[in-house]
């Protein structure tokens, strides 16, 4: 076989709902030469992510590191470690991934109870509370913002409800974390994990997890050291095994401890990627961040609605990084996302399970919540609905788009 | 808090057990722009990325794909989707890494049997018949290299063998994957899963896998679609449920088919790193790839031989990308390994178990199985030594190892 040309991307600018536009910056750090994962130089850096994580969560949490795999792991990291056989988790369903939460609970042997609300609600936290001393659960476990529905589930509240009841509390941030505000310490949560790819503009592949003492002491107590590492004659560990070696957290936490057992091989590649996502967003500022993402998103919705489009869902309740669209009557929406891929190198999202053909997801998110992006994307959306018969008047989207940001 | 500059990592040679340096080449494919999962190049990208794997793995097999973790993430997804609660598995132990099979195969339930030999040698293939008689298991799970203690278990006859006892035999090709000659299917290996960051020279974080179709359908029956993607009509999946969402290569054949059945969203980065590792091995042609380590690995041993250090184990199955050393009397190994970082930013490798103080463990393995790197870690070993009291007759480690490559 002979060497053939490098691959090279075709050039788009992605506005679905994730992956979007990797920051250049992290591109760069993807670039650099690799270290042992011994290497003082490495464990450095691991040190380092830890700390800048803390920034991003807004926590002190200690326990403030990376799972290696796609947020999903993550999740299923968290879920694994603490939920044994046959403990009760409750989750509030208002979207897909509130129904993945529940597919991971199953596999782990929980015995999983949910409320579910229509497809672009969310709950008031008196429904939750309601369900939390109906099921008395050790563990409530919700989706913060839900990129299949668009909405994000306000959570001010929810930490309060669930010490009151001495419940767990596990926050699902992957879609929202460094766009959305979510303080974890001020809000109780006692356990929230993300992914690189949504608001923090890397590729999907690491998934940041912070752990409070509360939780991580409980987590502790089920370690069992690998044979082969361990001293042969030293106790095996408590409790019932994690009955996963690649996601077990109490090993996890050895291996980002000062003590540096032996786990898996750190993802060099994917930490420095997560470590320069956290530098861009703790350099921006998370205030200055989440307001850019909320006023690019008034500006899409602004220009979207002067097209005569119709937003999806409880307009209180938006993430301001993913915005639903209602595909107009008569639209093929299929083929306006083809127009836009192959005409423009453009990326809107499709839609899942009940929104399947309803709706399009458009995302501003990390490196694409800009007025350009929103100018681009709107243009040429309103090109190619009117060339396939949806006539909106002429620049009335990018206008209005426009005076958000000038403060009209 | 204000922008300071980019981290860059300290300039290295890294010569322990993996990871070993990036390929550049690697390195700059990391560096390219995201794409959507489904966007018609990145799905085209898993396709070939697919056959590129076949490839290296010398299989026709069709699921042939990466997992999105390290290397013992893909080691848990076979033993995970293979082995249901009571399964007994057998495992060849010869080092840390049989340990572990035999660890994840007890976390996911798995009646676990062993073998062991002491660290350093490896088994007739007639002792594993033996074990195989008696404890008639499910599943071998046999690793190929095993870096802990730099041997190779011969596997030639293995395949054979559990063929005729009707077992499923899995193999963890971690270590040697592109390195080492691993003809999957003229081996009659049923799985096989491997890493980046050895002999192909990428970054760890995506664990390449096979699977044939005899053992593709037993997974495939125990298939469940998640809640939330599943039409509410369609049956749930037959068999006991893989304990795992993350690691079921049910659903995770699902999504590298035709269908692209969503379940994570692909790595993007890490795809591109897997795929040019494997494009870069493929140029070179698998042949002279394995010849370059067999060469590379002579070198390296007669240039230790000639200064007086003696190679660990069995030299008639050591692997051709790790080689251990005995730390020579009256030396401290980590003070060596500190004066070779420190002094020349090369990094050798320290050990486990039984042999943590007692070997030195060198790697050559890809982009660091050549000459230069050979001739530098052999020079640099000599000087640091020399400095450290173990003087041996000065070049004589150099001119042993460039009269292998003269062919003298």
């Amino acid at each position: 076989m002979t060497e053939s040309a490098e691959p090279i991307p075709p050039r788009r600018l992605l506005m679905g709902p994730g992956p979007v536009d990797a920051d250049p910056r992290v591109l760069r750090a993807m670039a650099m030469p690799l270290l042992g994962q011994f290497d003082p130089a490495f464990t450095a850096a691991m040190t380092e992510t830890m700390a800048l994580y803390r920034g991003v969560f807004q926590t002190a949490n200690r326990w403030t590191f990376l799972v290696d795999g796609t947020a999903r792991a993550g999740i299923e990291a968290v879920l694994v470690s603490v939920l044994e056989p046959g403990d009760r988790m409750l989750v509030p369903i208002f979207g897909r991934f509130g129904h993945l939460l529940c597919e991971i609970g199953r596999r782990v042997g929980a015995t999983v109870d949910a409320i579910e609300t229509e497809w672009g609600g969310v709950f008031l936290p008196e429904a939750i509370e309601d369900a939390i001393r109906r099921v008395r659960p050790k563990l409530l476990a919700c989706v913060h913002g839900d990129t299949s529905t668009t909405m994000a589930q306000p959570l001010a509240e929810i930490g309060a409800i669930c010490r009151r009841h001495d419940v767990l509390l596990y926050v699902d941030a992957t879609a929202t974390l460094g766009g959305v505000d979510l303080p974890v310490d001020a809000w109780s949560i006692d356990a929230c994990t993300a992914g690189l790819q949504k608001c923090l503009s890397g590729p999907p592949g690491s998934a940041p997890l912070t752990l409070n003492d509360r939780l991580a002491d409980r987590i502790a107590r089920r370690r069992h050291i690998e044979q082969g590492l361990r001293d042969p004659d030293a106790p095996a560990g408590d409790g019932p095994v994690i009955a996963s070696n690649y996601f077990d957290l109490a090993m996890l936490m050895e291996y980002w401890s000062d003590k540096r057992l032996n786990h898996h091989t750190e993802a060099t590649t994917m930490l420095y990627a997560a470590r320069e996502c956290a530098r861009i967003a703790l350099a921006e500022g998370l205030d200055r961040r989440f307001a850019r993402h909320r006023r690019t998103s008034e500006a899409l919705v602004a220009g979207l609605a002067a097209m005569g489009l119709r937003v999806f869902g409880d307009a209180a309740h938006k993430m301001a990084n993913v915005t639903g669209v209602h595909i107009p009557a008569g639209v093929d929406g299929e083929a306006v996302r083809h127009d836009l891929l192959t005409q423009f190198g453009i990326e809107i999202g499709t839609s899942f399970g009940p929104l399947h053909g309803k709706i399009w997801r458009i995302g501003t998110m990390g490196y694409t919540s800009t007025r350009e992006c929103v100018a681009m994307c709107l243009v040429a959306l309103d090109a190619v609905l009117r060339r396939r018969g949806y006539g909106a008047p002429p620049n009335a989207g990018l206008d209005a788009a426009l005076a958000v940001y000038a403060g009209a």
